[in-house]
């Protein structure tokens, strides 16, 4: 948490959430939470007036967001330029079966961040793609990898985005019925979802056997 | 697979895949399998040269995706005036650990979708939303669920964009490392990710006690 940057978000005319408030969040610890959870992020940007949307890696830095790229990838070069972002997490947690086709839901929690991007260079760079290995890997980083080369770390661009424009949004709850509708027999309930590891794959190519590493077995 | 539109779609310059071309695809075969899995979707929408991305639920419906909202939500009025969409629809599939850090990757299928939504009225409309119902919770419409009420249905807009401008994007393969470095002493391969349903979980505001449907227990 930052000693600088307040708990409580600001709330502006693009992170205000207008359909049901009430599941709205600016708090700085349920956004981290929330995007601290999550492997890969949407990136939306404008490019002639148009929208353009691409999934890639997310992982948070303290305050910040990261992201990374071919250094000629058009997503990042144009955010580089200065163009702004909006960069969205999203976990499905579940689907909510109500008593009417109307009131089916789902659970989830998401962020949106709204931004610009500013390039992390020299030793930040090494420790933001690290810390991006990390977070997607957790127990990676220990592990004898080979070195970043110096053409690898100069044909990659890292971004950071500062969070100091987003909201969360969360739903998580039971169908939301109308209340003559609780006599309706009819299973209602929520069918929870996770992201579940499966049984890691050696690589068919690998040349020496190694032993699944602990930090996957505990995954 | 529609009658009257080709089976490999036309390469834009919005969908032409840059980065890493063997991995797009144009196929209507393989866009439209990526979509069936989806449950949620990214719209990426821009208000004031602003871009804006909002998660929700999708469906396919022969050659369109459908997606729904109230009528008065931001997204969907802005929508419905004629502006552009971009539509994203990701899968992560694994975590792909290489022998360098640089190399890590994921396994992913993405289709990326550009349009200008429709809005669906009258009996197509009670039909997309029974479709989407249906695509979320596979057997839900047999089940004895309480008909959309006229203000329910006038409260909810249902948009359709065609899928004639879209590619899909797929990473599906063991790390790739570079050459020498298979010699690393490290496992490498791939750790499977798959959305997984957990044990359906009963309204606690139930009033009769249902057995848990077959459609759930096949999940």
């Amino acid at each position: 948490m930052s000693r600088e940057m307040p708990e409580q978000l600001e709330q502006t005319k693009r992170t205000r959430i207008k359909r049901v408030p009430k599941r709205g969040s600016y708090q700085r610890s349920t956004l981290y939470q929330i995007i601290d959870e999550a492997l890969v992020c949407h990136v939306g940007f404008v490019i002639s007036g148009e929208p353009h949307i691409i999934p890639t890696a997310i992982a948070r830095m303290g305050d910040h967001v990261i992201i990374h790229g071919s250094r000629v990838s058009r997503m990042i070069k144009h955010l580089q330029s200065g163009e702004r972002a909006c960069i969205t997490v999203t976990h499905l947690d579940g689907m909510v079966l109500a008593r009417s086709a109307m009131h089916h839901s789902m659970n989830y929690r998401s962020v949106v961040i709204y931004g610009v991007g500013e390039t992390v260079e020299g030793e930040q760079k090494v420790e933001a793609l690290d810390h991006l290995t990390e977070h997607l890997v957790p127990g990676r980083t220990s592990d004898n990898l080979r070195p970043y080369k110096r053409k690898e770390l100069e044909a990659t661009t890292v971004l950071k985005f500062l969070l100091d424009e987003a909201s969360a949004k969360i739903r998580d709850e039971p169908p939301v019925d109308d209340a003559e509708d609780y006599q309706q027999e009819i299973w209602a309930g929520v069918v929870p979802l996770v992201l579940t590891p499966g049984v890691p794959q050696p690589d068919p190519k690998r040349v020496c056997d190694q032993p699944l590493p602990d930090y996957l077995m505990t995954r």
